[in-house]
Protein backbone atom coordinates (compact mmCIF):
# COMPACT_ATOMS: atom_id res chain seq x y z
CA UNK A 1 0.00 0.00 0.00
CA UNK A 2 1.05 3.09 -1.01
CA UNK A 3 1.50 6.26 1.09
CA UNK A 4 -1.26 8.30 -0.57
CA UNK A 5 -3.77 5.42 0.14
CA UNK A 6 -2.76 5.19 3.72
CA UNK A 7 -3.69 8.93 4.18
CA UNK A 8 -6.52 8.55 2.32
CA UNK A 9 -8.06 6.01 4.26
CA UNK A 10 -7.20 7.97 7.29
CA UNK A 11 -9.00 11.15 6.02
CA UNK A 12 -12.24 8.72 4.95
CA UNK A 13 -12.95 7.43 7.98
CA UNK A 14 -11.98 10.63 10.40
CA UNK A 15 -14.80 12.33 8.09
CA UNK A 16 -14.48 15.45 9.48
CA UNK A 17 -15.57 18.51 7.45
CA UNK A 18 -13.30 20.19 5.42
CA UNK A 19 -10.02 21.93 6.90
CA UNK A 20 -9.05 24.44 5.16
CA UNK A 21 -5.17 25.09 4.73
CA UNK A 22 -4.73 22.78 7.40
CA UNK A 23 -0.97 21.29 8.59
CA UNK A 24 -2.07 17.89 8.04
CA UNK A 25 0.54 17.17 5.30
CA UNK A 26 3.09 15.28 3.82
CA UNK A 27 6.24 16.58 5.76
CA UNK A 28 8.68 14.16 3.80
CA UNK A 29 8.94 11.76 1.31
CA UNK A 30 6.72 10.44 -1.69
CA UNK A 31 3.02 9.81 -1.99
CA UNK A 32 3.68 6.59 -4.48
CA UNK A 33 6.46 5.43 -1.91
CA UNK A 34 5.37 1.80 -0.84
CA UNK A 35 4.69 1.63 3.02
CA UNK A 36 6.93 -1.22 5.32
CA UNK A 37 5.37 -0.13 8.11
CA UNK A 38 3.85 2.97 10.35
CA UNK A 39 5.01 4.60 13.10
CA UNK A 40 3.41 6.99 15.45
CA UNK A 41 4.78 9.84 17.39
CA UNK A 42 4.13 12.77 19.16
CA UNK A 43 6.76 14.84 16.94
CA UNK A 44 9.45 13.17 14.10
CA UNK A 45 12.38 14.06 15.86
CA UNK A 46 15.70 12.93 15.19
CA UNK A 47 15.86 10.19 17.62
CA UNK A 48 12.38 8.77 16.04
CA UNK A 49 13.26 9.19 12.85
CA UNK A 50 16.51 6.63 13.56
CA UNK A 51 14.42 4.46 15.72
CA UNK A 52 11.70 4.43 12.95
CA UNK A 53 14.46 3.57 10.84
CA UNK A 54 15.80 0.57 13.22
CA UNK A 55 12.27 -0.87 12.87
CA UNK A 56 11.94 -1.32 8.88
CA UNK A 57 9.48 1.16 8.82
CA UNK A 58 8.91 3.86 6.72
CA UNK A 59 5.60 6.30 7.63
CA UNK A 60 5.99 8.12 10.22
CA UNK A 61 2.71 9.59 11.42
CA UNK A 62 3.39 12.74 13.86
CA UNK A 63 1.44 14.94 15.66
CA UNK A 64 3.36 17.97 15.54
CA UNK A 65 6.00 19.84 13.27
CA UNK A 66 8.56 18.11 11.91
CA UNK A 67 10.05 21.55 11.09
CA UNK A 68 9.76 23.76 14.02
CA UNK A 69 7.34 26.01 13.44
CA UNK A 70 3.29 25.78 12.83
CA UNK A 71 3.19 25.28 9.28
CA UNK A 72 6.46 23.34 8.72
CA UNK A 73 7.68 25.77 6.19
CA UNK A 74 11.05 25.64 5.24
CA UNK A 75 12.40 28.70 3.01
CA UNK A 76 13.64 30.20 6.33
CA UNK A 77 15.89 26.73 6.92
CA UNK A 78 17.40 26.76 3.45
CA UNK A 79 21.48 26.34 4.80
CA UNK A 80 20.76 25.95 7.82
CA UNK A 81 22.84 23.01 9.48
CA UNK A 82 19.98 21.38 11.41
CA UNK A 83 17.82 21.47 8.90
CA UNK A 84 20.28 19.88 7.16
CA UNK A 85 21.30 16.99 8.89
CA UNK A 86 17.89 16.52 9.69
CA UNK A 87 16.87 16.14 6.14
CA UNK A 88 19.57 14.08 5.04
CA UNK A 89 18.27 11.63 7.61
CA UNK A 90 15.39 11.57 5.88
CA UNK A 91 16.25 11.29 2.38
CA UNK A 92 18.84 8.96 2.91
CA UNK A 93 16.34 6.63 4.28
CA UNK A 94 13.82 7.15 2.08
CA UNK A 95 11.29 8.18 5.01
CA UNK A 96 7.76 9.64 4.75
CA UNK A 97 6.62 11.91 7.27
CA UNK A 98 2.61 12.72 7.02
CA UNK A 99 1.04 15.14 9.94
CA UNK A 100 -2.11 14.17 11.94
CA UNK A 101 -2.75 16.85 13.72
CA UNK A 102 -6.05 19.03 12.69
CA UNK A 103 -8.03 16.07 11.69
CA UNK A 104 -7.23 14.24 15.55
CA UNK A 105 -8.70 16.78 16.87
CA UNK A 106 -11.54 17.33 14.81
CA UNK A 107 -12.87 13.68 14.70
CA UNK A 108 -15.22 13.30 17.41
CA UNK A 109 -14.25 11.88 19.89
CA UNK A 110 -10.76 13.69 19.53
CA UNK A 111 -8.41 10.86 19.35
CA UNK A 112 -5.98 12.97 21.52
CA UNK A 113 -8.04 12.72 24.26
CA UNK A 114 -9.44 9.32 23.60
CA UNK A 115 -5.69 8.11 24.08
CA UNK A 116 -5.50 10.44 27.51
CA UNK A 117 -9.10 8.98 28.77
CA UNK A 118 -8.04 5.62 28.48
CA UNK A 119 -4.01 6.29 30.10
CA UNK A 120 -5.96 8.22 33.00
CA UNK A 121 -9.30 5.79 32.96
CA UNK A 122 -11.07 9.45 33.28
CA UNK A 123 -13.39 8.63 29.81
CA UNK A 124 -16.32 7.73 33.29
CA UNK A 125 -15.43 11.32 34.97
CA UNK A 126 -16.69 13.14 31.95
CA UNK A 127 -19.67 14.30 33.08
CA UNK A 128 -19.93 18.38 32.37
CA UNK A 129 -20.96 18.57 28.87
CA UNK A 130 -18.02 19.07 27.85
CA UNK A 131 -15.03 17.31 26.13
CA UNK A 132 -12.84 18.76 27.88
CA UNK A 133 -14.13 18.86 31.53
CA UNK A 134 -14.27 16.49 33.91
CA UNK A 135 -15.96 15.92 37.40
CA UNK A 136 -13.36 13.46 39.30
CA UNK A 137 -13.91 12.10 43.16
CA UNK A 138 -13.38 14.82 45.42
CA UNK A 139 -9.29 15.53 45.52
CA UNK A 140 -6.74 17.89 46.37
CA UNK A 141 -4.66 20.15 43.77
CA UNK A 142 -1.67 18.27 45.09
CA UNK A 143 -2.73 14.74 44.92
CA UNK A 144 -4.37 14.98 41.92
CA UNK A 145 -1.19 16.39 40.23
CA UNK A 146 0.85 13.20 41.72
CA UNK A 147 -1.38 10.74 40.07
CA UNK A 148 -0.94 12.87 36.93
CA UNK A 149 2.77 12.96 37.02
CA UNK A 150 3.12 9.17 37.59
CA UNK A 151 0.31 8.16 35.11
CA UNK A 152 1.98 10.42 32.32
CA UNK A 153 5.46 10.18 33.74
CA UNK A 154 5.97 13.27 33.90
CA UNK A 155 9.43 14.72 35.20
CA UNK A 156 8.31 18.37 36.41
CA UNK A 157 4.91 19.57 37.41
CA UNK A 158 4.45 23.29 37.71
CA UNK A 159 1.73 24.13 39.87
CA UNK A 160 -0.18 27.33 40.18
CA UNK A 161 -2.71 27.43 43.39
CA UNK A 162 -2.97 26.31 46.34
CA UNK A 163 -2.00 22.35 46.75
CA UNK A 164 -4.10 22.12 49.44
CA UNK A 165 -7.44 23.17 47.87
CA UNK A 166 -10.27 20.84 46.93
CA UNK A 167 -11.11 19.98 43.63
CA UNK A 168 -13.45 17.54 41.94
CA UNK A 169 -14.52 19.82 38.42
CA UNK A 170 -11.06 19.22 36.18
CA UNK A 171 -10.90 21.18 32.94
CA UNK A 172 -7.96 19.65 30.83
CA UNK A 173 -6.49 21.96 27.75
CA UNK A 174 -4.04 19.39 26.43
CA UNK A 175 -0.91 20.38 23.80
CA UNK A 176 -1.37 24.39 23.15
CA UNK A 177 -4.82 23.77 23.73
CA UNK A 178 -4.36 26.28 27.71
CA UNK A 179 -3.07 29.06 25.20
CA UNK A 180 -6.54 29.26 24.09
CA UNK A 181 -6.17 28.34 20.43
CA UNK A 182 -6.62 31.67 19.13
CA UNK A 183 -8.33 33.17 21.95
CA UNK A 184 -6.01 34.38 24.94
CA UNK A 185 -8.76 34.29 27.04
CA UNK A 186 -10.70 31.49 26.39
CA UNK A 187 -9.41 28.68 28.97
CA UNK A 188 -9.97 31.23 31.65
CA UNK A 189 -13.75 32.08 30.16
CA UNK A 190 -13.86 28.32 30.64
CA UNK A 191 -12.43 27.83 33.70
CA UNK A 192 -15.64 30.75 34.79
CA UNK A 193 -18.47 29.48 32.49
CA UNK A 194 -17.81 25.64 33.68
CA UNK A 195 -16.85 26.78 37.20
CA UNK A 196 -13.90 24.98 37.48
CA UNK A 197 -11.82 24.07 40.51
CA UNK A 198 -8.49 23.41 38.10
CA UNK A 199 -7.09 23.51 34.83
CA UNK A 200 -4.27 20.69 33.73
CA UNK A 201 -2.82 22.22 30.81
CA UNK A 202 0.32 21.94 28.51
CA UNK A 203 1.90 25.37 27.02
CA UNK A 204 1.51 28.36 28.61
CA UNK A 205 2.18 31.81 28.69
CA UNK A 206 2.94 33.65 32.16
CA UNK A 207 0.72 36.60 31.58
CA UNK A 208 -2.69 34.74 30.66
CA UNK A 209 -4.29 31.66 32.38
CA UNK A 210 -1.39 31.74 34.51
CA UNK A 211 -1.54 35.46 36.10
CA UNK A 212 -5.69 34.93 36.03
CA UNK A 213 -5.04 31.68 38.18
CA UNK A 214 -2.82 33.21 40.55
CA UNK A 215 -4.98 36.30 41.22
CA UNK A 216 -7.52 33.79 41.79
CA UNK A 217 -5.87 31.88 44.38
CA UNK A 218 -4.29 35.61 46.07
CA UNK A 219 -7.87 36.18 46.31
CA UNK A 220 -8.81 33.33 48.41
CA UNK A 221 -10.66 31.96 45.57
CA UNK A 222 -10.61 28.01 44.78
CA UNK A 223 -8.74 27.97 41.54
CA UNK A 224 -5.67 26.17 40.56
CA UNK A 225 -3.73 25.44 37.83
CA UNK A 226 -1.65 22.27 36.80
CA UNK A 227 0.91 22.13 34.40
CA UNK A 228 2.51 19.45 32.53
CA UNK A 229 3.40 20.15 29.05
CA UNK A 230 2.75 19.78 25.46
CA UNK A 231 4.50 16.40 24.91
CA UNK A 232 3.14 14.85 28.07
CA UNK A 233 -0.76 16.04 27.70
CA UNK A 234 -0.68 15.25 24.15
CA UNK A 235 1.89 12.26 23.78
CA UNK A 236 -0.83 9.46 25.22
CA UNK A 237 -2.78 9.79 21.92
CA UNK A 238 -0.28 9.33 19.64
CA UNK A 239 0.03 5.81 22.17
CA UNK A 240 -3.00 4.59 21.55
CA UNK A 241 -3.71 5.69 18.47
CA UNK A 242 -1.62 2.28 16.62
CA UNK A 243 -5.35 0.68 17.98
CA UNK A 244 -7.11 3.03 16.25
CA UNK A 245 -5.44 2.43 12.53
CA UNK A 246 -5.20 -1.54 13.19
CA UNK A 247 -8.95 -0.98 12.31
CA UNK A 248 -8.17 0.75 9.12
CA UNK A 249 -4.82 -1.25 8.15
CA UNK A 250 -5.19 -5.15 9.28
CA UNK A 251 -2.37 -6.06 7.47
CA UNK A 252 0.03 -3.59 8.52
CA UNK A 253 2.73 -3.17 11.36
CA UNK A 254 1.73 -0.14 13.38
CA UNK A 255 3.93 0.52 16.35
CA UNK A 256 3.93 3.88 18.39
CA UNK A 257 7.27 5.55 19.55
CA UNK A 258 7.45 8.23 22.27
CA UNK A 259 9.15 10.94 21.25
CA UNK A 260 9.41 11.90 24.96
CA UNK A 261 9.17 15.27 27.29
CA UNK A 262 11.91 17.63 25.78
CA UNK A 263 13.51 18.53 29.24
CA UNK A 264 15.89 17.53 31.68
CA UNK A 265 15.37 20.16 35.13
CA UNK A 266 18.35 21.38 37.39
CA UNK B 1 3.09 65.48 41.49
CA UNK B 2 -0.03 63.98 39.50
CA UNK B 3 -0.07 60.44 37.72
CA UNK B 4 0.49 62.11 34.50
CA UNK B 5 3.14 64.15 35.18
CA UNK B 6 5.38 61.19 36.82
CA UNK B 7 4.16 59.46 33.23
CA UNK B 8 5.33 62.07 30.91
CA UNK B 9 8.32 62.60 32.38
CA UNK B 10 9.10 58.67 31.87
CA UNK B 11 8.50 59.21 28.20
CA UNK B 12 10.44 62.08 27.74
CA UNK B 13 13.58 60.84 29.46
CA UNK B 14 12.63 57.45 26.91
CA UNK B 15 12.80 59.21 23.98
CA UNK B 16 11.95 56.69 21.93
CA UNK B 17 10.07 56.87 18.31
CA UNK B 18 6.67 57.19 18.69
CA UNK B 19 4.87 53.29 19.28
CA UNK B 20 1.40 52.72 17.65
CA UNK B 21 -0.48 50.85 19.79
CA UNK B 22 1.56 50.42 22.68
CA UNK B 23 0.10 48.72 25.49
CA UNK B 24 2.07 51.07 27.48
CA UNK B 25 -1.35 52.32 29.22
CA UNK B 26 -2.93 53.94 32.54
CA UNK B 27 -4.55 50.33 33.50
CA UNK B 28 -6.18 51.48 36.47
CA UNK B 29 -6.47 55.01 38.45
CA UNK B 30 -6.88 58.60 37.53
CA UNK B 31 -4.44 60.58 35.56
CA UNK B 32 -5.49 63.42 38.19
CA UNK B 33 -4.31 61.59 41.45
CA UNK B 34 -1.75 63.15 43.39
CA UNK B 35 1.00 60.24 43.89
CA UNK B 36 2.57 59.32 47.23
CA UNK B 37 5.00 56.44 46.10
CA UNK B 38 5.74 54.72 43.14
CA UNK B 39 6.28 50.72 43.54
CA UNK B 40 8.05 48.80 39.99
CA UNK B 41 7.37 45.49 39.97
CA UNK B 42 7.15 42.81 36.84
CA UNK B 43 3.23 42.23 37.39
CA UNK B 44 1.26 43.71 39.68
CA UNK B 45 -0.68 40.57 41.05
CA UNK B 46 -3.31 40.62 44.19
CA UNK B 47 0.33 40.39 45.93
CA UNK B 48 1.81 43.29 45.25
CA UNK B 49 -1.41 45.41 45.19
CA UNK B 50 -1.46 44.74 48.97
CA UNK B 51 1.68 45.22 49.37
CA UNK B 52 2.07 48.41 47.98
CA UNK B 53 -1.50 49.87 49.92
CA UNK B 54 0.77 48.39 53.49
CA UNK B 55 3.84 50.51 52.30
CA UNK B 56 1.22 53.92 51.57
CA UNK B 57 2.26 54.19 47.82
CA UNK B 58 -0.57 54.70 44.88
CA UNK B 59 1.03 54.32 41.72
CA UNK B 60 2.50 50.76 40.35
CA UNK B 61 4.72 50.95 37.68
CA UNK B 62 3.65 47.13 36.19
CA UNK B 63 6.02 45.54 32.89
CA UNK B 64 3.36 42.85 32.45
CA UNK B 65 -0.48 42.99 32.05
CA UNK B 66 -2.68 43.53 35.01
CA UNK B 67 -5.72 41.65 33.17
CA UNK B 68 -4.45 38.76 31.63
CA UNK B 69 -4.41 39.49 28.18
CA UNK B 70 -1.50 41.35 26.35
CA UNK B 71 -3.50 44.15 25.41
CA UNK B 72 -5.55 44.13 29.27
CA UNK B 73 -9.06 44.42 27.99
CA UNK B 74 -11.56 44.10 30.17
CA UNK B 75 -14.65 43.32 27.85
CA UNK B 76 -14.61 39.71 28.55
CA UNK B 77 -14.33 40.08 32.40
CA UNK B 78 -17.21 41.73 33.41
CA UNK B 79 -19.14 39.68 35.93
CA UNK B 80 -15.85 37.84 36.27
CA UNK B 81 -15.36 37.06 40.50
CA UNK B 82 -11.42 37.18 39.92
CA UNK B 83 -11.75 40.60 37.79
CA UNK B 84 -14.18 41.72 40.41
CA UNK B 85 -11.89 40.93 43.59
CA UNK B 86 -8.94 42.45 42.15
CA UNK B 87 -10.83 45.40 40.61
CA UNK B 88 -12.64 46.56 44.09
CA UNK B 89 -9.16 46.28 45.36
CA UNK B 90 -7.84 48.73 43.68
CA UNK B 91 -10.22 50.96 43.41
CA UNK B 92 -11.22 50.74 47.16
CA UNK B 93 -7.86 51.79 48.04
CA UNK B 94 -7.67 54.26 45.05
CA UNK B 95 -4.90 52.98 43.28
CA UNK B 96 -2.95 53.85 39.63
CA UNK B 97 -1.40 51.07 37.81
CA UNK B 98 0.78 51.93 34.50
CA UNK B 99 2.11 49.40 32.57
CA UNK B 100 5.54 50.29 31.36
CA UNK B 101 6.78 47.95 28.53
CA UNK B 102 7.08 48.85 25.17
CA UNK B 103 9.23 51.74 26.26
CA UNK B 104 11.11 50.18 28.40
CA UNK B 105 12.21 47.42 25.61
CA UNK B 106 12.82 50.03 22.87
CA UNK B 107 14.84 52.49 25.01
CA UNK B 108 18.65 52.22 24.87
CA UNK B 109 19.99 50.26 26.32
CA UNK B 110 16.94 47.96 26.69
CA UNK B 111 15.65 48.77 30.49
CA UNK B 112 15.07 45.31 31.17
CA UNK B 113 18.31 44.35 30.12
CA UNK B 114 20.14 46.92 31.92
CA UNK B 115 18.73 45.19 35.07
CA UNK B 116 20.15 41.53 33.84
CA UNK B 117 23.32 42.74 32.72
CA UNK B 118 23.88 44.36 36.67
CA UNK B 119 22.28 41.10 37.84
CA UNK B 120 24.25 38.85 36.35
CA UNK B 121 27.77 41.29 36.08
CA UNK B 122 27.21 40.44 32.38
CA UNK B 123 27.82 44.09 31.08
CA UNK B 124 31.34 42.94 29.58
CA UNK B 125 30.46 39.65 27.42
CA UNK B 126 28.28 42.01 24.91
CA UNK B 127 30.59 40.81 22.69
CA UNK B 128 28.34 39.53 19.60
CA UNK B 129 27.41 43.05 18.40
CA UNK B 130 24.07 42.16 19.56
CA UNK B 131 22.48 43.28 22.81
CA UNK B 132 20.86 39.86 23.74
CA UNK B 133 24.18 38.02 23.09
CA UNK B 134 27.06 37.38 25.25
CA UNK B 135 30.53 35.64 24.58
CA UNK B 136 31.08 34.21 28.52
CA UNK B 137 34.26 32.24 29.44
CA UNK B 138 34.22 28.90 28.44
CA UNK B 139 32.09 26.68 31.19
CA UNK B 140 29.24 24.09 30.70
CA UNK B 141 25.22 23.77 30.29
CA UNK B 142 25.13 22.64 33.49
CA UNK B 143 27.68 25.03 35.00
CA UNK B 144 25.95 27.86 33.24
CA UNK B 145 22.11 26.50 34.76
CA UNK B 146 23.28 26.55 38.11
CA UNK B 147 24.78 29.91 37.99
CA UNK B 148 21.78 31.58 36.51
CA UNK B 149 19.80 29.63 38.80
CA UNK B 150 21.27 31.18 41.90
CA UNK B 151 21.75 34.54 40.28
CA UNK B 152 17.93 35.02 39.15
CA UNK B 153 16.57 33.01 42.15
CA UNK B 154 15.34 30.30 40.12
CA UNK B 155 13.44 27.15 41.28
CA UNK B 156 13.71 25.05 38.67
CA UNK B 157 15.59 25.38 35.28
CA UNK B 158 14.74 23.85 32.20
CA UNK B 159 17.17 22.24 29.70
CA UNK B 160 17.26 20.63 26.19
CA UNK B 161 20.39 19.45 25.02
CA UNK B 162 23.64 17.94 26.42
CA UNK B 163 24.26 19.21 29.88
CA UNK B 164 28.05 18.60 28.91
CA UNK B 165 28.42 20.87 26.26
CA UNK B 166 30.74 23.24 26.26
CA UNK B 167 29.27 26.76 26.21
CA UNK B 168 30.63 30.79 25.71
CA UNK B 169 28.48 32.02 22.50
CA UNK B 170 25.23 32.87 24.47
CA UNK B 171 21.95 34.05 23.30
CA UNK B 172 19.58 35.31 25.63
CA UNK B 173 16.19 36.36 25.30
CA UNK B 174 14.38 37.41 28.02
CA UNK B 175 10.61 36.90 28.71
CA UNK B 176 8.48 36.46 25.31
CA UNK B 177 11.25 37.30 23.36
CA UNK B 178 12.25 33.68 22.69
CA UNK B 179 8.90 33.12 21.66
CA UNK B 180 10.00 35.20 18.46
CA UNK B 181 8.12 38.69 19.30
CA UNK B 182 5.62 37.44 16.20
CA UNK B 183 7.85 35.74 13.90
CA UNK B 184 8.23 31.83 15.55
CA UNK B 185 11.55 31.45 13.79
CA UNK B 186 13.66 34.39 14.56
CA UNK B 187 15.39 32.69 17.67
CA UNK B 188 16.26 29.96 15.55
CA UNK B 189 17.78 32.41 12.88
CA UNK B 190 19.36 34.28 16.10
CA UNK B 191 21.07 31.07 17.37
CA UNK B 192 22.10 30.05 13.48
CA UNK B 193 23.42 33.47 12.38
CA UNK B 194 24.95 34.26 15.73
CA UNK B 195 26.73 30.89 15.99
CA UNK B 196 24.85 30.68 19.68
CA UNK B 197 26.01 27.68 21.77
CA UNK B 198 23.12 27.92 23.83
CA UNK B 199 19.98 29.88 24.22
CA UNK B 200 18.64 31.36 27.45
CA UNK B 201 15.14 31.92 27.41
CA UNK B 202 11.97 33.24 29.06
CA UNK B 203 8.84 31.57 27.55
CA UNK B 204 9.01 28.48 25.58
CA UNK B 205 6.25 26.56 22.76
CA UNK B 206 7.54 22.98 22.34
CA UNK B 207 7.18 22.85 18.57
CA UNK B 208 9.38 25.78 17.70
CA UNK B 209 12.95 26.83 19.41
CA UNK B 210 12.56 23.62 21.66
CA UNK B 211 12.15 20.82 19.00
CA UNK B 212 14.94 22.56 16.71
CA UNK B 213 17.74 22.71 20.07
CA UNK B 214 16.28 18.86 20.55
CA UNK B 215 17.02 17.84 16.98
CA UNK B 216 20.14 19.79 16.95
CA UNK B 217 21.77 17.67 20.04
CA UNK B 218 20.66 14.58 18.77
CA UNK B 219 22.16 15.52 15.59
CA UNK B 220 25.34 15.63 17.99
CA UNK B 221 25.13 19.51 17.05
CA UNK B 222 26.76 22.01 19.94
CA UNK B 223 23.50 23.44 20.79
CA UNK B 224 21.52 23.69 23.70
CA UNK B 225 18.45 25.76 25.70
CA UNK B 226 17.96 26.92 28.92
CA UNK B 227 14.67 28.01 30.70
CA UNK B 228 14.19 30.18 33.11
CA UNK B 229 10.76 31.57 32.58
CA UNK B 230 8.89 34.56 31.95
CA UNK B 231 9.03 36.33 35.25
CA UNK B 232 12.38 35.07 36.40
CA UNK B 233 14.28 36.50 33.08
CA UNK B 234 12.49 40.26 33.45
CA UNK B 235 11.65 40.65 36.69
CA UNK B 236 15.72 41.71 37.32
CA UNK B 237 14.58 44.73 34.76
CA UNK B 238 12.16 45.77 37.33
CA UNK B 239 14.16 45.25 40.59
CA UNK B 240 16.88 48.02 39.12
CA UNK B 241 14.11 50.55 37.79
CA UNK B 242 14.18 52.36 40.95
CA UNK B 243 17.37 53.14 40.45
CA UNK B 244 16.35 54.79 37.24
CA UNK B 245 13.25 56.33 38.33
CA UNK B 246 15.06 58.09 41.23
CA UNK B 247 17.14 60.06 39.02
CA UNK B 248 14.28 61.73 37.46
CA UNK B 249 12.28 61.56 40.78
CA UNK B 250 14.47 62.93 43.49
CA UNK B 251 12.04 63.25 46.22
CA UNK B 252 9.90 60.64 45.63
CA UNK B 253 9.61 57.47 47.68
CA UNK B 254 10.28 54.50 44.86
CA UNK B 255 10.83 51.03 45.74
CA UNK B 256 10.90 47.46 44.20
CA UNK B 257 8.19 44.62 45.02
CA UNK B 258 8.68 41.28 43.74
CA UNK B 259 5.78 39.61 42.12
CA UNK B 260 7.97 36.70 42.13
CA UNK B 261 7.56 33.40 39.94
CA UNK B 262 4.15 31.77 39.81
CA UNK B 263 5.20 28.50 40.27
CA UNK B 264 5.81 25.86 42.34
CA UNK B 265 6.78 22.34 41.52
CA UNK B 266 5.96 18.72 42.25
Amino acid sequence: MKVKEVVDRILTACDTPQIPETCDQLMAGDWDCEVTGIITTFMATVDVIKETIAKGANLIITHEPTYFTGLDKTDWLQGDEVFRGKQNLIVRNKINIWRFHDHMHMIRPDLIYVGLNKELDWEKYNLLNDPHCYLIPTTTVEKLSVFLKEKLNVKAVQIIGNKQSSVERVGFLVGGGSLGLGSEHMPMELMRNKQLDVIVGGEILEWTLCAYVRDAAQLGLNKSLIILGHNRTEEVGMKYLPAWLERLFPDMSISFIEAGEPFSYL
